[in-house]
Formats: structure tokens, C-alpha cells, sequence
């Protein structure tokens, strides 16, 4: 590895220690006889003082640089009470890496906002933004941290397929795939192939994942490809138990960022939350009450919470303490895979999590009766014959289960306050955006 | 969650406590006036003895029991010399939990060995079999032990798409998608994204991922969908710095596979070796004359390895207590992402890794000059206007850097010693099997 300290490392302590640095010239600023070079890498900026009179070869090599040029200064740290971080290199060679094309794309050390679509068309050169990388640091330990609370807990991480022959939730939403002769779709969710390896004994599963979506959107909180943490467990006696999971990990999951991301949190201006108290159950009868009295809102769709109504009532329970709560039962979600209290008239054990005003997931115990599903099939015309290989693995002897799958970016799109699911997304795909 | 021990938990010390154990009936034995019920859960078996004079309501709900039905059974734990684990269970409930159809599409507690199609067409009862489980539980230890290696080193955990406009190495093997208007294509390999994200300063990125090839082949190592670990890494000072990043996260999952892993080593009956000295580096012209002065073996093509060499260096080196090495710089492989030492006529900087006699990877330093790429981009006829996106990205500084792409899946068929990659898949993809 080429010999570097990172500039996160370098502190007012090391006062007279020669280090060397490496990465972006983030900022030059040339004034007479005199040049800054601040350099950025992934922890930060550090500044490099060139002086014509001090170091006259340096100085004119100094001056030649432009923005973004890769550059290894290495000199010796010096306390500096101007200089952002309290330390600067007085510089002893400096080595030109890589140099970049001018003029940029998109500004970088200024604070000009550009609109989103320009920055992700230029999205190489917006991830150079110290508070966009921010995003992606923390993604990276929001995820980690997750993987870390279900590997303890004993969950087994699993893979399923990507291309399938159909989808778990009917047609119109899959993308089609031309596979060698045959006609197949890209994956909505592993929701089947889920439920079959609790049929085959897995107990407990967890899958870092992709989901595909056709939907044709412009909201702030749709993609077309989508980052899914998705959980299976069995043996559980209600949904309850499904809860209790993804309350845990979620809890785990936000105490990790807030220790381990603190400084992308400051970066972002956030202020995180853990919440530590149980998360709210509620009913949906009980969240269209609240909606009701306490807001006078009534949602269009009386069997559904609408886009407002998540935000009041996530705006009602925040002021409670509570960043996060669940809604438990929906009318007229009776889909064949969903697990009801017999006679109950709505799926009585789905359950969505909603944090800081939005969905984040969907859950709940699974049907495992496969007669049952096939009469809920036959009752919602869905094509018995496309789920045979599913129905078939689960006649065999399949315990209680149930799950969810949360959508990883709308959730680090809710910690970091971000106003588009797209800013969450390294390279996000939309109906207009298949590059870069 | 259902009260319930796992059977691994059981232990002869516990003699005389009652537990309740669940799980599928994996054999029963009627013996008249006696039936055995073997209990599989995802630790293993445990047997409860079912006797007609000593309780005879639940014998009778005993006997009619059938193969895979999933129950609950609690019971006094005994100690017995006869019994599988040296332990059993004496009833005291016995409660039917699932009634699994019959007769199986497969056998499963029998020593009947199906052939691998049969077996993947019925995958989700096959999964059941406990040495087919312990190749993903052992998976899912090697994945998390990857993925804890570069959290720890402070690598970023990334996603990038997987539907794109084109691809990494051209045209033929692309999976095409119906993508809303537009033709799009499924990701080959997220190489040109990982390096965007070089040039982006994100320093050190892995993705766990997917692969697509649509390749048309009958193979027992390739299929359509393809388990991937990416890495990449910036500020390199040549390919030597990739190989020892691979070589040490692989030394430590293999570790971590032998520690954690045991009983599904056990099961599989795989003698697992951890490499604990260097792995030997062997440059491409020294591979030729091992295979031609030990073997008189001559590869049909000269320019690269074929099976049977990569399997013979693997025996030699093997028996060096070698079980991986590198084999570096390929002759003919100048593609315009690779770096090569200047006036080289090959792809100096390019490895390969080779564990138990195959190819798992291929990885080496990359191409960070973009008028060198365009250059090898025109003299290859590579159509310029597809990577403009990418080209575009380099070129506004890039720091040297390198990485590699590990297929997981093979490398879970050599640690496990498979016949075949399908068998290292849950729901393995090929040109002939897209269900389940």
C-alpha cells in the first residue's frame, strides 16, 4: 500500500511527527506567494501550507495543481489554530498521482446546490461530497450491524433467486427477463422461497437482497431496485414474535450507528433518536382513531393508511418518545400467504413498521395450511398452477413462521433525513434512470 | 416462540429434567408396543420412545404419525447407551403441529442417493436432508466471517445495480430486461462500479452481490446466477496489495469455518485445512513449466489454464501444504480496464486465485488512465460510447487501485468438496432450471 496516514488521524498531539497524506485536492487557494492545499480522503480534510519563500520548488508545484487531482503530500504536522481540525502540514515533497480533467461537472468544496437529477447524472463526481459519502458510511454500518444482531441471534444468511418464473405478488409490477428461450421475471421479494426453507427446517434465515419493482412512480419514496434485509423465523406462536425481532435488531442496529457514525451523523446534521422504549402496537382501527381525533384526518381509502396519515401519526407517537411503532391488522389485505385468526375478517396478523412517519416494511405470520391457501387462491383468481413448487414444498410438514423484508434505503433515508429514497442509493434506478 | 429446546442442546448431563423438543418426524420405528419417533431440528436428531404399556394414549397418537409431520414433544430427558447422541426422550406430550402429505417425493432419512436433477427439482424437501443443510449453515459462517474481515479492516459494505444499459466485458452472456421503454441488461459484474466509487475516494469498498451470466454451458462449476464477493481497494501500490488482502480474509474465514463450523464439517465429512503459511505467487510462464516438467502437461491453449492444468497445479501445490495460491499475469487478457507494466505484452498485473485445484477469482490492479483505456478501448474495437459514463468518472482524478470478484458459491464447493456448484446453491439457476 502506498504509505498514508488518514487525515482523521492527524492531530494537534502529533506536532512535529512527518506524515504523509494522500487523496483529493479538495480546495486550493492561492494567495501570493502563499498556497493551501486541502486535501480530502474518506475521513476528511487536511491542509497543506506551500510557501514561495520556504519552499520555492514545492510552491511552484503547488500552484499548478487544480481540483480533484489525486495527490501525497507528506511534511510536518503543526499546530495551527486558523486551520480547520487545529493542525496543517508544512509540506516536504509532494507527488502529483493522478491528474483530473477540467473543468468538473459539478462543484465540489462550494456550497452550490445542485438539483438531484443533475448529481446523480454525475453521480462519480457527487459521491466526492463529504456529506453525501456521510450516507454511505452510515448505510455501511446501519448494515453490518444488522448482519451482526441476526449472526449472533443465530439466524442463517441465505441466498435465493433473482430470476424466477413468476412472483409472489402477480404480474403487472415484474420486470421481464429474457432467459436463453424462456420468458422469466426478476424477484419482487424471496418471500416464497422464504417460506420454503421453513418448510425445509432452516428455522431461522436472513437475506441481504435485492427486490425489483415495474411500478411507473415519480415519488420521493420509490425506486425500481431496492435493497432488502429480509427475515424468516419459525416456530413462533403469533406475529408478536416477528415484532419482537424486528424491534430488537432495529434497536441494536440504531445504538451501533449512533456510536460507531457519529461523525457521519454530525457531517448530516442529524440528530438520532434510539428509540429505547417498546415500540408501540397498534391496531389499524386504533391508528384511524387517532387519525381522526387527534388530526380530524380521514385517509381517502378507509382499508389503507395514506402518505399523510403515516406522517401524523409518526408525528403523534415521536412526540411520545416513540420514533418507531407497528399497525397490526389491515382490512382487505387477505392474501393467500397471510396467516388470519380464524373468522377474522381482515389480515389479522400483518403488520407494517412505520419509523419517523414512513413504512419501512411489511410482516407478519404466514399461512402454512396449504389447503387453505389454495381456497384463498382459487377465492382471489390467482393462477394455483404458477405456486405448485411452493405449495408442494410446504405440504410436506411446515412449522409456524412468519417474517418481513424492510427496505434498507427507505430506512437509512429516514435516519439521515434525506428528502429523496434516491440520495440513499449509490446509483438508484427509476423509470427515466438506467445510468450511471 | 414455541417453548422448546434444540436437540444439539440435549445433553446426557440433563438426565431426569423435562424438556420439549420440535421439530419433523424424521423416522419412526413401530416395533409393536413400541415406537421410536427420531425428531429433526437444524441442530440434528433426537429420539423420543413411545411405549404402549407405560403411556398408552400417546402411543396411539405415536403410531399415527407419519414421516416429515412436524410436532412437539416433551418429554423426561434419560440417558441411554443405545440412543443416537447417547440421550432420549420419555413422552409426556406429544402434539401434532403439521401433517406432512405422503408418500415424499424423495426419501430423506434413507440412504437412497437421488441424482442431483431429481434432488433440485424437488430442492425445498431435499434442503431437508442434514448434510445438504450443513453446506448453507456452513455458507452462511463463511459469508459472516468474510463480511466481519473487511468491516473490520474498515472496508464499506456497498450495493451497486444490477440492471444496467451494457456491461463490463461486452455483449454475448448478458441476461437481456424489459426495463419499463428501454432495453437494459443484467449485471455481469460490478467491476466498473466499483471502480467509480475508487475514483469517488470511497478508499476500500466489498459488495456482496450477484452475477449474471448467460452463458450456455453444462458444466459442474458454472451456472446463470452467481454468488459474488467484490472488493475493491485505492492507494495500491501494485496487485501484491489486492492478493494479500484476499489472502488474508480467506485464511481468516476458512479459520473461522473450522472453529465454528465443526459439526457441518462433520457432517459433510470434509477435513478442512486452513493455509496457514503464505500463499505461493506463481507468475503464469512458471505455472506452464510445473505443468509440462511434472505432468507433461500442456494446456490446448497456451495463453491460459485449462481444467485439468488448474486441477494438477492444485495437487502440486496441495501436497506442498498449499491448498491456495495465486497465478499472476495472463498473456492475451489486455482488457482495458487492466493495468499492465509498461511495454508489457501481457496482463502483468492481473492474478488469478486457485484453491483445491480450481479458479475462484480473478482480480488484479486496474487501469486508472483513461486515455490509456480509450486507447485499448479503440484498439479492441470496444464501443467507446458505452462507457462514458464510467470513462467520464475516472477522469476527474482516480488513485491507483485494484480489486478482485470471489465466487462464493465455488468456493463453498471446494471448502465442501461438491461434485457440483448447484449443490453449494439453494436454488441453483442454469440454462435448463428456473424453478424452483
Amino acid at each position: 500500500m502506498i504509505d498514508r496516514t488518514y487525515t482523521g488521524d492527524v492531530t494537534p498531539e502529533m506536532d512535529g511527527e512527518t506524515v504523509a497524506i494522500a487523496g483529493h485536492v479538495h480546495e486550493l487557494r492561492d494567495l501570493g506567494g502563499l498556497v493551501f492545499v486541502i486535501v480530502r480522503d474518506r475521513e476528511g480534510l487536511l491542509q497543506a501550507v506551500f510557501k514561495e519563500d520556504r519552499e520555492p520548488a514545492l510552491f511552484e508545484d503547488a500552484e499548478d495543481l487544480g481540483a480533484e487531482d489525486v495527490v501525497r503530500i507528506e511534511g510536518e504536522v503543526t499546530e495551527s489554530g486558523q486551520a480547520p481540525g487545529g493542525v496543517e502540514l508544512v509540506p516536504e515533497s509532494l507527488e502529483l498521482i493522478d491528474e483530473a480533467d477540467a473543468p468538473l461537472p459539478l462543484e465540489i468544496s462550494k456550497d452550490v446546490e445542485a438539483d438531484l437529477s443533475t448529481r446523480l447524472d454525475n453521480r462519480g463526481i457527487d459521491l466526492r461530497q463529504p456529506e453525501v459519502k456521510a450516507i454511505f458510511t452510515l448505510k455501511s454500518v446501519l448494515m453490518d450491524a444488522m448482519e451482526d444482531w441476526f449472526e449472533r441471534e443465530g439466524f442463517v444468511d441465505v441466498d435465493t433467486p433473482l430470476i424466477s418464473k413468476g412472483g409472489a405478488e402477480g404480474g403487472a409490477e415484474l420486470f421481464p427477463v429474457v432467459y436463453y428461450e424462456e420468458e422469466a421475471f426478476l424477484s419482487q421479494s424471496p418471500q416464497l422461497y422464504k417460506q420454503i426453507l421453513m418448510a425445509s427446517g432452516f428455522d431461522k434465515i436472513y437475506e441481504t437482497g435485492t427486490a425489483f419493482r415495474a411500478e411507473d412512480f415519480a415519488t420521493s419514496r420509490h425506486v425500481s431496485e431496492i435493497a432488502m434485509f429480509d427475515v424468516e423465523l419459525a416456530y413462533i406462536e403469533d406475529h408478536d414474535d416477528v415484532m419482537d425481532v424486528q424491534e430488537e435488531s432495529l434497536r441494536y442496529a440504531l445504538e451501533q450507528v449512533a456510536e460507531h457514525a457519529e461523525h457521519e451523523l454530525d457531517e448530516l446534521g442529524v440528530d438520532l433518536t434510539v428509540p429505547d422504549e417498546d415500540f408501540p402496537r397498534i391496531t389499524f382501527d386504533e391508528a384511524l382513531d387517532i387519525l381522526e381525533d387527534e388530526f380530524g384526518h380521514f385517509p381517502d381509502d378507509p382499508t389503507d393508511l395514506d402518505t399523510k396519515g403515516e406522517k401524523l401519526l409518526g408525528e403523534y407517537f415521536e412526540e411520545q418518545g416513540h420514533p418507531a411503532f407497528f399497525v397490526v391488522g389491515y382490512p382487505d389485505e387477505k392474501f393467500y400467504y397471510m396467516q388470519n385468526v380464524e373468522g377474522d375478517d381482515i389480515a389479522s396478523r400483518k403488520f407494517d413498521l412505520i419509523y419517523k412517519g414512513q413504512e419501512l416494511s411489511s410482516g407478519g405470520q404466514r399461512q402454512h395450511d396449504v389447503d387453505a391457501m389454495r381456497e384463498m387462491m382459487q377465492a382471489e383468481g390467482v393462477d394455483e398452477s404458477n405456486f405448485e413448487f411452493y405449495l408442494d414444498a410446504l405440504s410436506y410438514g411446515t412449522p409456524p413462521h412468519g417474517g418481513y423484508g424492510l427496505g434498507i434505503d427507505r430506512l437509512v433515508q429516514q435516519v439521515c433525513d434525506l428528502d429523496n429514497i434516491k440520495e440513499a442509493i449509490l446509483f438508484p434506478r427509476d423509470p427515466n434512470r438506467l445510468a450511471p
